[in-house]
């Protein structure tokens, strides 16, 4: 095992990004001076977006492998990309890193990071590495683009629009407490397997979400322009407020229509928790939340794997989810992650 | 004061971001979506450059006023975009913040981004914003725009360019020394009173860099396209280094021609060091170092507050200093600043 010091910043740099090549046309110039050189196609608009992943409040190494935070630490930037209906193509990466990780160790975090990037057709173009003194630190950001027409922000949506999400909602919390709760069986246990069967999309939902590329190219194969768009990071209500808010409607969304996988629902019930709960403010599925014009549901019906959930109100009527039996409607709240008041955070 | 966790994420960014207006064509949507979109004039290429600053490693705020911190964090990275000879346009600013910062302090280091920011008619697009468990964390990346024919590398000088530096060398190192200093003396004294008279430009040029942007200005109305250019971060020996590699060169410079502030030579008089080791290895200048070809001599007159330091010979000769007296040729070595290996970050 290598120290990260005997190679040096730049060293460590040269070892990571050996035989980086770029795939996109707009890549001019990578890493290797002091900035990357972008030319995105005329007429293309540029997107940007920034995530930072804290060793802590954002994830714990003792049962994240280093190569599958890579992964996510890019898939989480891109999400955020195809959430305004653009494409992913370069990324920085800042890089935080304590004395206890070798250089092996953030081989194998930028493994995974090399991984998402080839298959998304992203390049890296440059980054920082330095030295912390707690932890491992990752800072990403992430450079796409769109034709101007295509950019979808969360200001767009009208009443009477339909919403509709990807994938299913909720499991990636499931699999959050599934590895905490294995963390504890284990402690100061030698050798102890976890168990994870019948469980392993709740792992993999955690551990190694996707962003949704198929969606953003299904949509626009289908010729629908979403006219609101956003990536369910801190959980559906969540979400769901922001398009409310910024485009000034209100929405109803049907509790019985909320697409959640059954290991979702059999893990909700070993931990006694309320299944709808869990699906509207679980958080980390970087599933896409869209409204689309009442005219395109037609259209819609070529888009796979996504879920007419409900639709987009005038502003006065408030957000609210309609209950299964149908009798009532219960507030939408943003009761999601709130990544300011970790109570596990104290100052060390 | 205000604890942060009663505003959330999204209220402390609202906080924050508050009456910010674009000054930049190209910012099309800035805070408040998945993604800031930007449109760069046609024919343009865009720039990206990334820089963590983590509390402990690069700044201690037991004499770094958060306001001059701010400032700073966005000063060195609009720096790496002027020495590609571009402009820089967007930053986007992602915070680690622990518990023992108020809603107040974060409100003060937003202010110097601000106030750089608003200096260098720079935009803030869109950052992040999460509880760190150890101290502050800033990440920044910035987007600038250049004249693909303008952008400038490190990997462009030839043999017989000059080479010039902006400014002077090593004040910021005596700077942190004095700083440093008058904290060691400091150390359990109520009211004490650091004493700075006569050192002033030493703790501005440490606390409170200016990126050149006069100078990539000067160079531009004088007609003069630099063969490479790099900004001053790690040390002037470091730098030149990274010009002799990138372009397979190798450089003299001499010792007399240093550029060196008065406080500085005095500085490093009172702490017995070695002036020119300092003005070499200090790091933190944020100057600019550029080569020019021969025929530009002329042109380059009427570039104010540059100096001219040495050429560009072969690759074979080596990157060397020649001493004072003209006897010997020292070799210069990267002694600058090793980020990954900071004695003072023992993991906590």
């Amino acid at each position: 095992m290598a120290e990260i010091s005997s190679l040096g910043e730049f060293g460590l740099i040269a070892r990571l990004t050996d035989g980086l090549a770029a795939v996109n046309d707009s890549t001019v110039r990578a890493v290797g001076d002091d900035c990357a050189v972008l030319r995105p196609a005329p007429g293309e608009d540029v997107l940007v977006t920034t995530d930072m992943l804290l060793e802590g409040p954002h994830f714990d190494l003792t049962y994240v492998p280093l190569r599958h935070l890579g992964y996510k630490a890019v898939a989480v930037n891109l999400s955020d990309i195809y959430a305004m209906n653009g494409r992913p193509r370069q990324i920085t990466v800042g890089l935080g890193i304590s004395a206890r990780f070798t250089v092996e160790h953030i081989e194998e975090l930028y493994d995974g990071m090399r991984l998402a990037c080839e298959r998304y057709g992203v390049d890296i173009v440059g980054g920082d590495t330095c030295a912390s003194r707690q932890g491992l630190l990752i800072s990403i950001t992430c450079i796409g683009t769109a034709a101007p027409e295509a950019v979808t922000g969360r200001d767009g949506a009208r009443p009477t629009d339909l919403i509709y999400v990807s994938g299913d909602l909720g499991a990636a919390y499931m699999g959050l407490q599934l590895l905490e709760r294995e963390k504890v069986a284990s402690a100061g246990q030698k050798d102890f397997q976890p168990d994870f069967a019948g469980k392993e999309y709740l792992i993999e939902r955690q551990l190694k979400p996707e962003p949704r590329r198929d969606i953003v190219e299904a949509l626009a194969a289908a010729g629908v322009k979403p006219t609101s768009m956003i990536d369910v990071s801190d959980g559906l209500s969540s979400e769901l407020l922001h398009i409310c808010k910024s485009s000034d409607v209100g929405c109803r969304i049907y509790e019985d229509r909320l697409p959640i996988d059954y290991q979702t629902a059999v893990m909700a019930e070993e931990l006694n928790m309320n299944l709808s709960t869990a699906a509207l403010n679980g958080g980390e599925d970087y599933e896409l939340l869209f409204t689309v014009p009442l005219t395109a549901r037609e259209a819609m019906e070529s888009v796979k794997g996504v879920h007419l959930i409900g639709y987009i109100t005038e502003p006065d009527k408030g957000a609210a989810m309609i209950t299964r039996d149908g009798e009532a409607e219960l507030p939408l709240r943003a009761q999601g992650w709130n990544p300011l008041a970790d109570p596990a955070a104290p100052e060390a």
